[in-house]
């Protein structure tokens, strides 16, 4: 590789860092869990009210115990970090509830759906002292992104000017649960899907804030579900200038392979980086591409499984030693913030069409 | 080819219909005259005030004769259309010297710097009844665009949702005149490139208008040219809810092969299109890339030297036959009052920061 990165190792021997799996709305919750045993965590105790849920995850992880409630695990003084895929609109409530129990939290994104819920959460961070983490996973759980930062980092592109990102889902209706079409819940297209954009324009540009410059939602073609978003852009500028936009939508056909072509295009004065994150559209059904350009010529690698995932190993680091180096608490929610913002702010364009 | 497309042949005959070029502020004259020339025009004079410029056309286009005025040109009853690349801001008042004396106009994008300019070139077809056709390339001119509209006519995308293309171009200012680097010339970043991509918005999802939601130019990395918009963007939504959002950039670096690797996605209900239009980064130097996902799969054709450039002998057509087959004049005019109006909107981004 042009830069020579190790794959993370664990980071803690087992049984030293306890973790349970709460909330199992989404199933994010799996990949957020192998994340944390990958870099050494211990899974003790898994929980969801629905008992098909936590069934289903028990047998996925099978050393782990289940629950007899959510009190049961917060009341484990072993249990140092708690992760949860409940509903997105809950996620604030459960994350407090761990807060309070003295625990650190680790939720999936959206972390939240409304500015009520950013003030409550911030409120409960002071009072306990304890991490309300967030699974931004297009950019922590994916190889090329992981190495898009460290390009960045290392100079390739000279400074970022602009981020660009695509981040189109595929939509599978029937599999979905209810509460994915209903906005109270999810909390529409640029709060959902959209902050792992925003996120990743934070972390690129290095902005510590931005204003949303313009932000749409659409339903364009699915009138049987009416609050459903299944298109959203938004424009937005960093405090210190980087400009972004990204799309977010749910018209991946059925014909392509991956569940989405997601592409990020970083904008530097001295060349930019193209990421085919999850696939290389009629070249190859695995992603982890990254192109760049600058002054001496055109690259390309592919990092699939050549660089890992840092994140979760210095999340755990930092559980530890109350440091902030996976990810700083205030990177984490303002990024929840301004997809909140967003998603207020959008115009609706298809308004009256259906 | 997937469709079934013929290149284009010659529509009249040598001598049939003759054409003239004059301004060469800008080498689009050449391609431009190129065009018309495959489509079977007959290129009669050529004029520059400046006896350089003149020269090096002539000898580009040995039989062409050089005219000792612009007037000789226009006092021509045989010239049917004049060609014309003067510089941007000037590009109304000679197009309105044109048709005052007969002829159609063909100008190199953008056709206009403001909107007085707009209203006096809008009254000046309406009092002449002649045409002011607007050479945006960057779709009329290249094979992968012209393929992009043809799939989204045969219905494989579906109806399209957004239009989201990047622009980035090389600077190599050394080369550039003086009055590229002065805004009240060339007209700003998202008038003169943006047109490009205005124009690709209105054409590819059939919208007749659009707003402008937001619209940001900056200077991010040439102090040494204040009036250079280095940077720009917009995003605007059609009047048939179409959304569309372009980034445009002077940051292609020195190591890319191309001038710039300028992009295209159309997103419709149905499926997707990708067009690499001048490169594929890394793998190929050439352009001509046409990339779609449908529900039926992926799908890549390289459409390089296969399907030609229809509108120059539709061009021809229409001036002969007074008809609107090659492209509409309001389209081509809105396009012109999109770009401007996105560029008398755009937010500073970067004001202050030299």
């Amino acid at each position: 590789m042009y830069l020579d990165i190790q794959k993370p190792q664990p980071v803690v021997s087992p049984g030293e860092f306890a973790i349970a799996a709460v909330g199992m709305d989404h199933e994010h919750i799996y990949g957020m869990t192998r994340q944390l045993l990958a870099a050494g965590a211990t899974l003790k105790w898994a929980y969801d009210p629905d008992p098909e849920k936590l069934a289903a995850f028990c047998r996925a992880f099978e050393t782990v115990r289940p629950a007899r409630c959510e009190q049961e695990v917060l009341d484990d003084p072993q249990v140092r970090l708690v992760a949860a895929a409940c509903v997105t609109s809950q996620r604030a409530a459960l994350g407090m509830r761990v807060m309070r129990a003295g625990k650190d939290y680790f939720t999936d994104k959206a972390p939240l759906t409304t500015l009520e819920q950013l003030a409550q959460v911030k409120n409960v961070i002071a009072e306990t002292g304890r991490k309300y983490a967030v699974s931004y996973s297009e950019r922590l759980s994916n190889e090329a992104a992981v190495y898009a930062g460290a390009l960045i980092e290392n100079g390739v592109i000279g400074r970022v000017i602009q981020v660009l990102g695509t981040g189109p889902h595929r939509l599978r209706p029937q599999r979905r649960p209810a509460w994915f079409f209903e906005k109270e819940q999810y909390g529409g297209i640029l709060c959902d899907i959209g902050s792992h954009q925003i996120e990743q324009f934070l972390a690129y540009t290095g902005a510590q804030d931005a204003v949303i410059n313009a932000s749409r939602i659409g339903n364009y073609n699915h009138p049987q579900y009416p609050e459903l978003d299944d298109f959203g852009d938004a424009a937005l500028t960093g405090d210190n200038g980087a400009a972004g936009y990204f799309r977010v939508d749910w018209f991946t056909p059925d014909g392509l392979a991956a569940w989405g072509d997601g592409r990020t295009f970083i904008l530097g004065t001295k060349g930019y980086i193209e990421l085919r994150k999850y696939t290389d559209i009629a070249r190859e059904k695995a992603g982890g591409h990254v192109f760049w350009a600058d002054g001496t010529g055109e690259h390309y690698e592919n990092v699939l499984g050549k660089v890992g995932f840092p994140y979760y190993g210095q999340l755990i680091l930092d559980c530890i030693n109350r440091t902030e180096n996976a990810m700083t608490q205030r990177h984490a929610l303002k990024a929840a913030q301004l997809c909140v913002q967003a998603q207020l702010l959008a115009e609706n364009v298809t308004q009256g069409q259906h």
